[in-house]
């Protein structure tokens, strides 16, 4: 067994330091690795096989609202990121500047994106012309350069992958009926397949995206108690298609200015699944998001006919994404190995178990073994699949809510953020001041105005003002 | 019928003038734009669509001979891109420059990829221990860019889309085998999908890339008589691994380099179904391509019962990819639009026909029109699309066939390339000087020594010293 260990004792616990537990498990899972170009990641093939299975099934779920995929340049010339004046301040001290072309220098500055609106915006004020050309509900998948000063695997790094949709609208209605629509998909899509539950709401001003009217947000809390903002749609209003002179002729003839959105989720989310969901043994990945979602190990596959019903069985459960793991390793280690991975459902199938025809399955979450007879086999791993599925959400939303306080006075606000990780719903006055000292004395930045109001308190939690919203506060990645 | 002889009348004609017919396609059948960026392009939803499509089906087709896809930093330190001296005189001229992170210049300059071996090398190095971590079958989809002087949509622009896939192998031999492989994969996609009949060969020494031991292509060759190199696969020996060091313990526990292998296809290949199927009413697609491989217009779409019937039909075909025109354009419009898309069948309902219990089936690339039962609707549209496939690629390979010439004498070959546009076939002695005095004399390139070797004469076609190999020469894109 000295093998098998070996390959769990390099992980640190998550109690005894959450930061490295995180590393461990990123560089164990295999997920992804550092790059010589400092800040940036190499994506391994487990970490992209569930990047492409978000993909799938965030484009699929975007198709049937309407949005085209498109394709836009890498580069934005300076004078356009310059258009938009609150854009512009948000981004440009953090783009990578490319000054030469080939052996010549530029003759205008090129940055590498760090967001498309100004090239979208660019486009669409040459294809918009009329209101048949509206709506226009594009979207793109690329990957986008921030220079960050420090960097973390998925959670932040200097090029990450993500998409980002960028809208056009008749109306200001329509804008922000897509604004809504967009968060609701990433908020179903991170509840329903990631199995992560998510606060719904607003930014405040000061955390809003530079340039929107306003930023809607999904939070998400992490095993840690640390908030972790997880997908935003922006309604841009009419400002951006002020700035680039987006309009278009309307039925009555007259010359109007469209509505925009825009809206993201990106690599940053795979971070949220590790947290969420991971354990002191690895990875566990929710069934729908998993690239590989039963193992099957043969113990004592030397044996005749052992390695044949293990792929037997492989074949009877091609309905879902299964492998055998018929290398040359001890069973102990292909269930550390396939753990660490976090495979969902593990079938054992030995010599005995064949004789009795049945198979012994393990699932990762819960490490609860049960032997069931070979001929339900698929009703069982499709059933214990769904559990598996439905028992990460409950476990995850328990998780959350009884990392969820309240505070109505500023010592019981400082005390829980103290001592108490994750949410604090408090109520706030609504002033820029009150959120810049909460964040300066306690380190929790608002995290949202959540759709789903309550009422805690009349005064602001922090300067004793009267309150105009509850907001959710924590410390956040 | 004014407007529809509008959107028609806006395209030159071929004939005319060959280059400018390829922009106005590109232009109206909204595949691409030009951008703000000098030389980059806005894939637009109709030209994405389509690679979308490339992609999903060139990637089924890696993953079943066992390619992972990951994902590298879009950046190349100098000193990494310098490793490999080839490679780096190949590159260097014409890449993107980063010289400043945020508001600091950075210490050493990044490049934007133009191609990625030497971040495949620089992390192979790394991960690559032993016999047991090989082969590695590694892909990634993503754009790089080139600082092309002169641009033209999808054929040559200083951004574009491809997949790169890089390999790492025990043995020279096994390198050599993946390096075909990828090149059969490549093809058969061009035939079986795209309808393009492709050249299989191997490149010169003049025209293999940067850094590689030998470099195979597919060579096609479009309407107007001038090659397009449609995809290559290269094998690098050893070369990379002794620049980088990428070293593994093998079975008999001595250490050894890996063999190596890359691959890519692009968005150039879009430039190649335009100008191999396209005709002067359009776009012509492939209907294993065709994002929308059926229309069906409702004739008098006003009257009872037409559009129900018509989504009806739609209903019906569900198992194809198909659209209903519902607009309220005139069904002449409609032709004309449909067929500037390249939709291969379009499917026209009107009360007589459905009185009759019939519909009107028209072929895009034939324009033959027949009227069949509604009865037997799923199997005609089947049966005829199955038949616009097949009589694309006969159709294509026939105009290949039938612009191949071949030569034996110097005069005859200079007129040959001069007279009819095409390859020409000829034997060549294997010296440079013979190729660059070709390129120089008559604008013709070596496109590959093709695996499918004929001998035509015993000497070289330019200085009439022995021959070793009969060549595939013409113009190119």
């Amino acid at each position: 067994m000295a093998k098998e260990k070996k390959l769990v004792e390099a992980i640190t616990s998550m109690e005894e330091d959450f930061a490295q537990w995180y590393t461990d498990v990123v560089k164990k899972a295999e997920l992804c690795d550092y790059a010589s170009v400092k800040g940036c990641m190499v994506i391994k093939p487990a970490g992209y096989a569930i990047w492409e299975n978000i993909q799938n099934e965030l484009d699929r779920r975007f198709k049937e609202t309407g949005v085209q995929n498109v394709y836009m340049p890498v580069f934005i010339p300076e004078g356009l990121l310059q258009k938009e004046k609150d854009h512009v301040e948000g981004f440009a001290p953090e783009v990578a500047w490319v000054t030469h072309g080939g052996l010549e220098p530029l003759q205008e500055r090129l940055c590498v994106r760090p967001t498309s609106e100004t090239l979208f915006c660019d486009f669409y004020a040459k294809d918009i012309h009329s209101y048949r050309d509206l709506p226009r509900v594009y979207n793109q998948w690329c990957s986008v350069v921030r220079w960050e000063k420090t960097t973390r695997p998925f959670l932040r790094s200097r090029e990450f992958l993500w998409q980002e949709g960028h809208t056009a609208h008749a109306t200001a209605e329509e804008a922000e009926e897509r604004t809504k629509q967009m968060l609701n998909v990433y908020a179903d899509f991170c509840e329903e397949v990631l199995a992560i539950p998510v606060i719904r709401g607003q930014k405040t001003d000061k955390e809003k995206f530079a340039g929107a009217e306003a930023t809607y947000t999904i939070e998400a809390l992490m095993h840690d108690g640390k908030a972790l903002q997880s997908g935003t749609s922006h309604n841009f209003g009419d400002g951006f298609a002020k700035a680039f002179e987006i309009q278009f002729a309307d039925k009555d003839n007259t010359l109007k200015y469209v509505h925009q959105t825009s809206w993201g989720m990106s690599t940053r989310i795979i971070g949220a699944i590790i947290m969420v969901h991971g354990d002191n043994n690895g990875l566990v990945l929710p069934p729908r998001i998993a690239p590989t979602q039963v193992i099957i190990i043969p113990i004592q596959q030397q044996k005749e006919g052992i390695l044949d019903a293990a792929y037997g069985l492989k074949d009877r459960l091609s309905g879902f994404r299964v492998k055998v793991d018929d290398t040359d390793k001890s069973p102990g280690w292909k269930f550390s190995e396939c753990e660490m991975r976090g495979i969902p459902l593990r079938v054992e199938i030995g010599p005995k178990d064949l004789a009795a025809g049945q198979a012994v399955l393990v699932r990762r979450d819960t490490h609860e073994k049960v032997t069931v007879s070979l001929d339900n086999l698929e009703e069982e791993v499709s059933r214990m699949l769904d559990t598996i599925q439905s028992d990460m959400l409950e476990r995850a939303r328990k998780h959350r809510d009884a990392h969820t306080s309240q505070a109505v006075t500023w010592d019981e606000f400082v005390k829980t953020v103290d001592e108490k990780p994750g949410f604090v719903k408090a109520m706030w006055c609504g002033d820029l001041a009150c959120e810049e000292k909460i964040k300066e004395v306690t380190g929790a930045t608002s995290r949202c105005m959540p759709f789903a109001q309550e009422h805690l308190a009349d005064t602001c939690v922090c300067c004793g003002k009267p309150a105009k919203k509850m907001v959710y506060w924590g410390r956040a990645y």
